[in-house]
């Protein structure tokens, strides 16, 4: 009976360590996934970290500020419900906030999204929110609208943001329809009662 | 037939959105768990920011290369079987390179781990480790080893930087804990077959 349940463990334990492979595996080709399903390489998606201080360039917070508030203004009041219904369980202000304190940090302004939230861990903040493909090219056409229309944004940085934007888009789609399906207890296990698992 | 359809639809959808507003809860709460498991609270773990530029004031990439050498040196040598076996999937030199070149980033140093990676995305990166409270103090207990064994890190950084760690540690666990309970698809629905909900 003991060697009984040693088989079972060491079978299970081997069984976990593959899935952990397997999830580290695909966590590594986040940002090949998000390169092909955007359009932007790499390069072209974090060319806002080579140019000058783009916070200080683009004219500090309050830039931050206006390009937030302008973009929120269009979701919130989207004509398409079934987009406007997936930020309709969060605060406004609260959102332009984390938007423009998270934009602000990583631009090269000060941490101000740490020093009130902690880490961005963008995946798993995202989680809450029902993404798809066309939720993230409808984001996307807002946040171009929104960078259209907020002062002291030249063309150039523009671009770099936009493409900045879509490859974070995708890669966020990326990571958490991952973590959906991996996390799909009845994946890897047809035909077993996955409550069993936990 | 389908009045019912509508009724089951919307009392669906209702559900879905509870459950969105309930993890939106859990994402916000994350920093204050942290600090309460940490016993850091945020104001100090975010001291890294407040400094002169650590990348630098420490010496730049070498004695991150260094410390983080140094760190997973006695990570793949603990006696602690348990502990090594968390990173035994991953090969050691790739985890030294993801962990210089994020701190390098993240402490005013070249943003080498976004240009290489992507967003560091901390919690859905750490997803296949097997993360517990006793594997947090242990992975701390040796990165205080390895920041008190490499050259050019005074005695303030040490503990901006172990105070940064510790509560990052706790952040994950929390970001963890939260998502593995969160999408066990029986939670919310006991009696419902979870299979049905994919």
């Amino acid at each position: 009976m003991e060697a009984r349940i040693d088989r079972v463990t060491l079978r299970e334990r081997e069984r976990e360590r593959e899935r952990e492979r397997e999830l580290e595996k695909e966590m590594q080709s986040l940002q090949e996934k998000a390169s092909e399903w955007s359009g932007v390489d790499t390069g072209d998606a974090f060319a806002i970290d080579d140019d000058t201080n783009l916070f200080q360039k683009l004219g500090g917070l309050q830039t931050f500020i206006n390009l937030s508030t302008n973009f929120y203004n269009r979701v919130y009041d989207d004509d398409e419900e079934w987009f406007r219904s997936i930020f309709d369980k969060s605060d406004k202000d609260k959102a332009i906030q984390n938007q423009y304190e998270f934009l602000v940090q990583r631009l090269g302004g000060p941490p101000l999204y740490s020093q009130r939230r902690g880490h961005p861990a963008l995946i798993a903040r995202h989680r809450p929110f029902h993404l798809t493909h066309k939720a993230a090219e409808r984001w996307l056409h807002h946040m171009q609208q929104a960078l259209d229309n907020t002062s002291h944004i030249d063309d150039d940085s523009k671009i770099m943001l936009i493409n900045f934007f879509r490859h974070t888009a995708y890669f966020l789609l990326a990571g958490i329809e991952q973590k959906n399906q991996s996390l799909h207890p009845c994946k890897d296990a047809p035909g077993r009662h996955p409550c069993t698992n936990f």
